[in-house]
């Protein structure tokens, strides 16, 4: 249905690119995955096993660590991802082999951070929300706070008699999400560090040294076209977008999303699923236009909208279903649970608002190729 | 700034409407609300000083009182606008009586069906909500019932286990609404049968009465044009829309209707008040339409839908409004409160729909005029 990427359907874009080319992507990635390493290590984040929750050094060693755990993510991700859709060229017991390992190690890394952006969100909102001033930095004390808001004017709210009983709500619905997330976000850091000091974790750093020096290709690799394979994984995107209920997202305040808004069930909104599933394969699409074109060649701005969309509908989904999770703890205040409710059923939709975005970008996409 | 009606300025349109046409509208008006008041008398409604709460006759009679209220308030608005906009044809003394006594008649006699629609409204949306199907007829009873959602699927989620916990928040939810918003229509409807027993009242069906026969125009008014004081209620109304903020309702899921969605404060958002002035204003441009154009002329359709979607924005800020004071009902269950926070942000995001499709209405209806 949707249009394919000219330049990778097009055989007059330019050289052939073969399994060479694959074969120094993974390379470098490689390369890169091991220099975030060394600097994760320096910054003392490897030493594990002794106190997982203390970092070494100050605050700027710990955003060194941050940006290190951040590069490891992000290579693991584009390594695993090139060796999925690029799998015929590679020798299938060792690609096998790592790539689940990739997966376990960015999905352990990735939700520490996860949960730290999930309760800046959600506590974002709540200041929204209440019509005070979004300070980011400082997110928990300021809800209920008699800030200037965007205007200028005084948050007076909660100085106001009869505003104080749902406001109080709001400040109680922050505290509780950030003491629910806060535990969530360090558990998963320690859970991080364990990772990192781990055999298993050892066993895919050394694999991936190799990688840095030397690719399995198989033996016909060098000389075979990439283009059909990142064309074929192009065609799955499109086929799943094509599965998306694109034209109700495409009209504005559908309401769609809040659907079932009041089921207690918090694990994220079964309707999510297939964006979600997009949203993977828009990345996998991503790196392979990565790989046939190299990483010097900059990304399609649509593309890179739409999957910021994706991202925001991901992000958004989960904070909404931290926002249901948090109304189940026991013997909360009426006053709580109103605005957790409200929250919930805000950040619903900003998922609804993100299926417009996306919807929005991936027309833009196919109609506006040249 | 927006452009007016084409054929209230434009003066060769037809031939010119003077003073004699404003008296032949308000007579017609007149004998709708004789009509109407003779009709309500004969289904028993006006026998109010005995039981307030009874009305006498079977439910066919029961839905003729309902018609003959609406006819009423319809007449009364009308009357009470055109006074408004044509003033200076009008002799003064009379005209300034009357405008607030059939302000006070049809307020009084809105309320009762506001009440009802509002309670319907909301069940409606607890439905949608919980992934039920909406049974209008029977709101009160289907709230978290097993029956069938729109996709055929039985309505599983009050049996499943694991859903069951908010699922029965949303019926509390529901039957506190129906509670609350009951006893308010009940106490309407009495209120609504002693003014039309009043002594009052019968002093203004007096006064209508006389003008269905004889409408005190000023010496002048007969050979007086129309249309540069219809004009003018166009273009107060044409000022207070430049004065909306119409971009940012123009742009989809600006999540501006729910900033201080968490305040306590029962009435209606202070933002939603300009919205609000510019339906009445939108009203009694129509009206002016009818006065200058005759009834007959069909009523522009997208000055219809306009005043649609102002209508849905009053109802939505107002059912928000209901859930928010709901919620404040003391020692309700949190389950119970975090029900009516989604179904106020829920309401609350209808009311900014309702400004993004008049937003779309007005558009079409400047730049698409002839």
């Amino acid at each position: 249905m949707a249009q394919r990427h000219p330049d990778l359907t097009d055989s007059t874009a330019g050289p052939v690119t073969t399994g060479d080319a694959l074969a120094g992507y993974l390379r470098g990635q490689a390369t890169e995955f091991l220099r975030a390493l060394r600097l994760h290590r320096e910054t003392g984040g490897g030493v594990a096993n002794g106190s997982p929750g203390a970092s070494a050094g100050g605050p700027a060693s710990a955003e060194v660590r941050v940006d290190a755990v951040r590069a490891l993510r992000r290579s693991a991700r584009r390594i695993s991802g090139s060796l999925h859709t690029f799998r015929p060229l590679l020798e299938p017991e060792w690609s096998e082999g790592i790539r689940p390992e990739l997966a376990w190690l960015s999905g352990t890394l990735a939700l520490e951070h996860a949960y730290g952006a999930r309760l800046e969100r959600l506590l974002l909102a709540l200041n929204r929300l209440s019509g005070a001033a979004p300070v980011p930095g400082q997110p928990g004390g300021t809800v209920g706070s008699a800030a200037p808001d965007a205007n200028g004017r005084a948050g007076a709210h909660p100085a106001a008699p009869d505003r104080g009983n749902l406001t109080v709500g709001a400040a109680k619905a922050g505290a509780l999400l950030d003491r629910q997330l806060t535990l969530a976000r360090t558990r998963a850091h320690s859970t991080a560090l364990q990772a990192l000091g781990s055999a298993r974790f050892h066993a895919v750093a050394d694999k991936v040294a190799v990688l840095a020096s030397e690719v399995p290709l198989t033996p016909t690799a060098p000389a075979t076209a990439l283009r059909p394979l990142a064309a074929a994984a192009e065609e799955r995107l499109a086929d799943a977008v094509t599965a998306l209920p694109l034209v109700t997202a495409g009209s504005p305040y559908n309401a769609a999303a809040l659907i079932h808004g009041l089921s207690a069930d918090p694990a994220p909104h079964p309707q999510d699923a297939p964006w979600d599933q997009v949203r993977l394969l828009l990345r996998l699409h991503r790196y392979a236009c990565e790989v046939v074109h190299g990483r010097s060649t900059p990304p399609d701005v649509r593309l890179l909208s739409a999957g910021e969309a994706l991202d925001r509908h991901r992000d958004a989904s989960e904070a909404s279903s931290a926002a249901a999770q948090a109304a189940r703890t026991p013997r909360i205040a009426p006053a709580t649970a109103y605005a957790l409710g409200v929250l919930h059923a805000d950040q619903r939709h900003e998922v609804e608002a993100a299926r417009f975005a996306f919807q929005r970008s991936w027309q833009k996409q196919t109609i506006g190729a040249p």
